[in-house]
């Protein structure tokens, strides 16, 4: 048998499982199988190199496969799909997408980080051109080429998630009208509505048009060229190009074909040591589901730390390690032109959803001291669990002190103080970086307040 | 008996005291004295005030006297020293400054709130005209005035700790020479020398001179006007001007003379809910001691964030209430030039002088995505104790990402956490905000090797 690992998806976690299994083990082969012709690259740069913030793709680039034969000894295989996973024999089939041909690849031990892939929406002639998706280093490739070639001067975007209000701002960068068409009521689903709206007034301050509970039936060429969007109720609408942002799906299908378990959320089914249900294989990243530690339920959040940590962990263990990841609280956060808005921990909804009672209190306050040039404002909701007072979440909008304010509350729901040990906490102040009082903080006395009240 | 609420001192932690006092009895006689013309100001902004980032004084001040009566309904006497205590009669003997008049305030409870002074340095010339000390709104006045009307060219700063350094970008802004002389072999003594270093080249890139191992000994009138600086080893420097930033020291005479004890550093000695030693009187901020969170030891760390807080407690204890100041962590912020400097917990010293085992891990790390325009580098510097694996201390220095990053350290060691708990923290990622792996988590992560390897 083998002794060596083999890894299916340069993704984060596979590149991370790889260097880490490397570091675990100097002697072990390693041996990498990559679809697309770049491993480990800053997808969530992408936006940013379609809006031209990032001018050169290979900024995006981290390491080549040469890098990581010279530097770490692993042996990186791009433009190589591992079609078939055989847990009997313990080989997978690989095909070189270049040559076309096909060959077995003995595996040790194997980890699968597949990644996720983007949820294409079954609309009648979404297959036209000019309409994209955002999931890769070549799907990013594609748009920009498209923009720089084409005269763009209407765009639309389908759904107002992060990567949807990411392009928006992306594509407003060349100047071009943005049309975003939500099927739901609101934006930001991951955010209560208070801080959704104040995103929305952002859209609406940088000129894009934000189209809610509205739904796409169809895309039809125009006569004059570009494409004619149609929503229900039979509205109209010209584009020259349609990014579909509706969501990523965890990419499990080489997985399933092998009966290896997925999950009640469809990523494939994970212990803490990133072990899935087969012997000796291991899985890592966007393709799987993890855990929410505060509810201890199955969450899937498709994020970039996360996959980097897992794949840590899965790369460790599959080179004889023991270690664990002891799951995520959801802390994400982005910049949609001059607003920064960010999540940790449990909103209203899923606090309910857990069985919880929260209790919540909003507050808006500067973010350096008032009187300091500069000073601008952020709005901070925090949640509380009624019971137990402990801290279970947190959401934040407003100036960029936003980003890492939030990780102030990710600390402290992570380490389960409660609202009050929260509100005691001796935070850094000083005119250009705070306010006597940090608007943590008080957010942390109007949560004591609105517990005290009910 | 008088049922009412005398304040000594219109300083944060004297207001705080009122205005909580005043939420927790809404009829109580609140009454408060101070001996300057100002209440309340924002002190830590009094150096961007004299560097000009801020030009009018009246931006740091919060409230007026006239505020606090109509809407809290607090009678503020400014220009009104109070010059004794008599705790067995239970009142307060006054000095109006303005008329000279001086009267009896009996008290019901009373807060003393006397703040810090500036310790002038026993140096004999001290008292030649252009030299200053700073601590209230009046010395920052006095400052700019003279800055405004005499033609400084070259200046000298005693003392290189945050206001030294604070006040030596302040007169670089005005284009003066500064010379800073300090004492000791290094600057900012909070910090480990890793850190603080750095922080020297900032003043020597910003053409600040630092004089270390500099005692100044003498100061003299020169001929042409302005001083002349004698240091030890009879080397003379020509100034302007001088501010001594050498420190400040509790303002406790009136405690004193009153017989309520004071603490092993000097300052008024306080229980956790912020009583004296003296019925019916308490203390809150920089007058009084307080105590380290970590090594539950007195340490006096006078900053405007604890003077509010314990403001707040004295207050709210003194109408009636029953809650309590937990200590502080030492969390400190500042400035300097382009480059940030904070620090929380204990430092290598500090947990040595604490009887634990430090075990420290230095790393450099950008403060958003590498890729993304505007990315900077950011020390961390992170203290671990050997026994227990606890976080016990970070510092940073480098790009304003430090300012709310040390916080997440801060909230960790008040809950206690191990390094590898805070290995495990999901903080939020967006290549505008922070790298993939915050810096806080490659700390966490090399202060876990440096951990397993001693």
């Amino acid at each position: 048998m083998d002794k060596n690992l083999v890894v299916i998806g340069g993704t984060a976690a596979g590149m991370s499982a790889a260097a880490q299994a490397r570091r675990g083990d100097p002697s072990l082969p390693i041996i990498v199988f990559e679809r697309t012709g770049y491993i480990t690259y800053g997808s969530c740069g992408l936006p940013y190199y379609i809006g031209n913030v990032i001018k050169d793709v290979n900024k995006l680039i981290t390491y080549t496969p040469e890098y990581m034969k010279k530097q770490r000894n692993i042996d990186v295989y791009i433009l190589h799909e591992v079609v078939g996973i055989n847990t009997q024999e313990k080989y997978v089939k690989v095909k070189n997408l270049k040559s076309g041909e096909t060959f077995n690849q003995p595996y040790g031990q194997l980890v699968i980080a597949t990644g996720a892939v983007s949820v294409v929406p079954k609309i009648p002639g979404i297959d036209n051109n000019g309409i994209f998706t955002l999931r890769n280093i070549e799907d990013g490739i594609k748009i920009k080429e498209f923009l720089s070639s084409k005269n763009v001067k209407h765009a639309a975007i389908l759904g107002a998630g992060f990567i949807g209000l990411e392009l928006a701002e992306a594509l407003r960068n060349w100047g071009i009208d943005v049309n975003i068409f939500e099927m739901l009521p609101r934006i930001l689903p991951q955010i209560d509505e208070e801080l959704s709206a104040l995103i929305e007034a952002e859209l609406e301050k940088n000129s894009v048009k934000l189209y809610k509970n509205t739904k796409v039936v169809e895309f039809k060429p125009a006569e004059k060229g570009g494409l004619k969007i149609i929503t229900e109720g039979n509205n109209i609408f010209d584009a020259d190009m349609v990014i579909a942002a509706v969501g990523v799906k965890p990419n499990t299908l080489l997985a399933q074909n092998a009966k290896i378990q997925t999950g009640t959320l469809g990523g494939i089914a994970v212990d803490k040591y990133m072990r899935t249900s087969c012997p000796d294989i291991w899985a890592a990243g966007d393709c799987t589901e993890t855990y929410n530690r505060i509810t201890k339920k199955p969450v899937y959040v498709p994020l970039g730390t996360t996959a980097n940590k897992q794949g840590k962990i899965a790369g460790e263990n599959a080179a004889g390690g023991s270690v664990i990841f002891p799951g995520i609280i959801g802390t994400q956060v982005t910049k949609i032109f001059n607003t920064y808005t960010a999540t940790t921990g449990l909103n209203e909804i899923s606090a309910k959803d857990a069985g919880m009672l929260p209790i919540s209190a909003k507050i808006k306050h500067v973010d350096k001291a008032g009187y300091y040039p500069g000073s601008k404002s952020i709005h901070v909701k925090i949640i509380i669990d009624k019971n137990t007072a402990k801290v279970i979440g947190a959401q934040m909008a407003g100036s960029e002190g936003v980003g890492k304010r939030i990780d102030i509350f990710a600390t402290a729901i992570t380490a389960g103080m409660t609202v009050y040990e929260l509100n005691e906490l001796d935070l850094a102040y000083a005119p250009p970086v705070s306010p006597v009082y940090d608007p943590v903080l008080i957010a942390a006395s109007s949560g004591i307040k609105a517990l005290e009240k009910t």
